[in-house]
């Protein structure tokens, strides 16, 4: 057995840990798939790469409300797939060739389990045989994986997940969507705008539930007049027909039933901790399978850290890079440890329309019993809203304060540039930055975008 | 003669001051033209709601680098110009109507000048007889105007300047534009991307000439891919054809002449001061015609306050509402006043790409002598830079700091949404906010544009 000075699980995050800082450690990587985890070869990469061209076909068809005649002609979608996943493969590939051809790092090909403490038993890929190898510290940086909800029938219709629907051969006549969170709503805008028929099918009464309300209702509205959008409709069956190609029926309760040519689910993902035999370890996970962690990414063993969706409530890749970063520290300056900061983590949804939020929904900003200020400001009142001349989209940017402290405790956005338009506020919450002289202390350019959360702020400062 | 309280000059931003705080005070506003000054009729709206139409029709044409088919087939100019303008001149209407029915305030349509202290003739537009007015305040809100180059043959020409191209009845097949700045690349774009055969002679050796050097270099390479540019060109002559339809050509110093159906000569502004009689009042303008003012918007004659192009080296609308403010804080409150902040005034060129920049440039900065830590971050590095697929582009985001402060002294962004990305900085800048932990201390959502900003600041750290 080889004994290390760190072991590194999982090439997402965990990857970028070991930088030249560790010239003089012993390291071993294990990685069961492609080098980069799920943002490079099954996540927030390639989709916002499909997302883009998507965002171009859904204008190039719909911009008569701009005078403008254009047309949507079709994708070349083997093209696109080949240019997205050749860049990330290429990419992964390299990652693969560095860590197998550097000095002073064990590159493992395989699938890890614990043993004992901080002993790990890697199967490899290729069907080689097990090893076992230890080490003064291991990091847990498995990520997570989708699921498939216990649906009859759903699994023996061999579904897509996110880890493969963005690589299939060619674009199906009719999709299903089975989950409306923002995996299922940025993958709904993708191949609703290259021209597939999409249905998706949601539980709750609206889409992106988890979003503050106002959010959830604009984009709701505005996803439903693009596709068929099925909510309060629950999946109790799936049949597949025989043959390659044979039809998949889903039958709903709450709602009509549903034909489709090919079923994505995006019905939420778990922790891939219980692939790494945690029981006896002493590493405790909860009951949603998240690992365990202190505020340094320590886990509840002696020498055991972990990080992102392993161990995240919030499954974003700048969280993973952010955790990462607290366990380099850490691994480095174990006397001088370093704190998570998860306070005020933002999130988009790269669908049609965008949407950028951070802090707290106002639902939860009432359940905490905060003396709250809300505003919501529309785009369509500023002049970039006129340019626009898509006042019936409701796009908005709608902010809370605690008026008991003067500072922002939450911020959504849902129309053009959401993802881009929250810095300012993330900014503003993350530095404390009074709202009161947020707007007023610093010029936003005339007549850009920006000037929604301008505006926003300015009528925010007047209920404080 | 009435006696006024208070008398503004212009309903561009000069018509912000007169609120409901005013109620006792007697007011005259005199226009004469269009409520709204120039950034409503002639100005950023009608250009930005000329710009988004631009947008979609330049993505629609070009779409093949994201595997997408789609095409431009053309603009309803009429119809567009009519919607924009429809809007713009409701909205001015309505203004002008207000202002007319306002107890308190006389709205005055007509020219004025100075034949006193304090003391104007106003001409009216529509002829009728010219009266006196003083007050105790006056407001010169009066802007700015295009400029004619003395270059012979031009005035003859009847170009159209930025007050009336957007306003055409039909668009040209060929257009020449006269000056490289932000005007005329802003109205390149538009008229480019419908169509029009656009040439742009600039006399400077690129475009955007006042710009950082690379922002510059980026704009001009790009708008050289997309209509005829002329560099190091001067406008020696112009000679227009007999008859309506007469063709106009364009003699040059330094390129091959140049034969258009029409002229758009975006050539620089000059202040309205000089049609002011403001000789003898005490009032003082600078060489270019400015109003010179103090930290608190007062010119050099007592009770005359000026704003605005009026008086801005910065002839930029949310300078111009800033200064606005602060006249109307100074108005209600003479014994605090308020201070003109113009430390960090950022601006945006909504062309394509689009530029957002603030602070120095690059050599300014060095003229200033700062010890400057500077970097260049590509679009293309980021994940969305990948997504875009426009890697040959150039876009880039610049940031200068001084090394023995720690601070941000410029930003300098070319490239998608731009004018949006740069408000993080302007806001570190405006609120002093040091470089070292401001990349790291917030979050910055991946995989959306902003990572640009958050890339560069954290290889900006790494110089200082």
């Amino acid at each position: 057995m080889t004994h290390y000075d760190l072991i590194v699980i999982g090439t997402g995050s965990g990857n970028t840990i070991v930088d030249e800082r560790f010239a003089s450690w012993r390291v071993a990587i294990v990685e069961r798939g492609l080098y980069g985890g799920t943002c490079l070869n099954r996540g927030c990469i390639p989709s916002k790469m499909l997302v883009l061209p998507a965002d171009a076909a859904q204008r190039a068809a719909r911009a008569g409300h701009l005078d403008v005649h254009s047309s949507f002609d079709g994708v070349d979608w083997p093209a696109l797939r080949d240019r997205v996943f050749g860049r990330t493969d290429h990419v992964a590939g390299q990652g693969h060739d560095y860590r197998h051809g550097q000095d002073g790092v064990d590159a493992l090909d395989g699938t890890a389990r614990f043993v004992g403490p901080r002993t790990l038993r890697v199967a490899p890929t290729d069907g080689g045989e097990e090893v076992e190898i230890s080490a003064d510290h291991v990091v847990i940086a498995t990520g997570s994986r989708p699921v498939l909800p216990d649906v009859p029938g759903l699994a023996e219709a061999e579904p897509y997940t996110s880890d493969d629907v963005m690589r299939i051969d060619a674009l199906p006549r009719r999709l299903g969507i089975v989950g409306g969170g923002y995996v299922g709503c940025e993958l709904a805008h993708v191949f609703a705008s290259f021209g597939v028929e999409v249905v998706q099918v949601e539980s709750a009464d609206s889409l992106l539930d988890n979003q503050d309300e106002d959010v959830a209702r604009v984009f709701t509205d505005l996803a439903s007049q693009r596709w068929d959008v099925r909510l309060e409709a629950r999946l109790t069956k799936v049949v597949r027909d025989e043959g390659p190609d044979g039809e998949i029926h889903l039958h709903l309760e709450g709602s009509d039933p549903v034909t489709v040519d090919a079923l994505l689910v995006a019905a939420g993902r778990r922790p891939n901790s219980d692939l790494l035999d945690l029981d006896g370890t002493g590493i405790e996970v909860d009951d949603q399978g998240l690992v365990v962690v202190d505020e340094h990414q320590r886990t509840t063993a002696e020498g055991v850290w972990a990080l992102g969706d392993a161990s995240s409530r919030q499954p974003l890749k700048h969280v993973a890079n952010q955790d990462a970063r607290v366990v380099q520290h850490n691994l480095l300056h174990p006397h001088d440890l370093m704190t998570s900061d998860h306070r005020f983590v933002p999130a988009a949804v790269f669908s049609s329309p965008q949407v950028g939020t951070v802090g707290l929904t106002e639902e939860q900003a009432r359940e905490q019993g905060l003396d709250l200020a809300v505003v919501r400001h529309q785009y369509a009142s500023t002049a970039y809203g006129w340019a626009l001349n898509d006042d019936d989209a409701g796009f908005l940017c709608k902010l809370l304060a605690d008026r008991s402290t003067g500072l922002l405790v939450g911020a959504h956005l849902v129309g053009p540039q959401a993802a881009s338009l929250v810095q300012p506020l993330i900014q503003a919450m993350s530095f404390g930055q009074p709202v009161k002289g947020l707007a007023r202390g610093q010029y936003w350019i005339h007549p850009a975008p920006t000037e929604v959360v301008e505006n926003a702020l300015i009528a925010l400062e007047g209920e404080l």
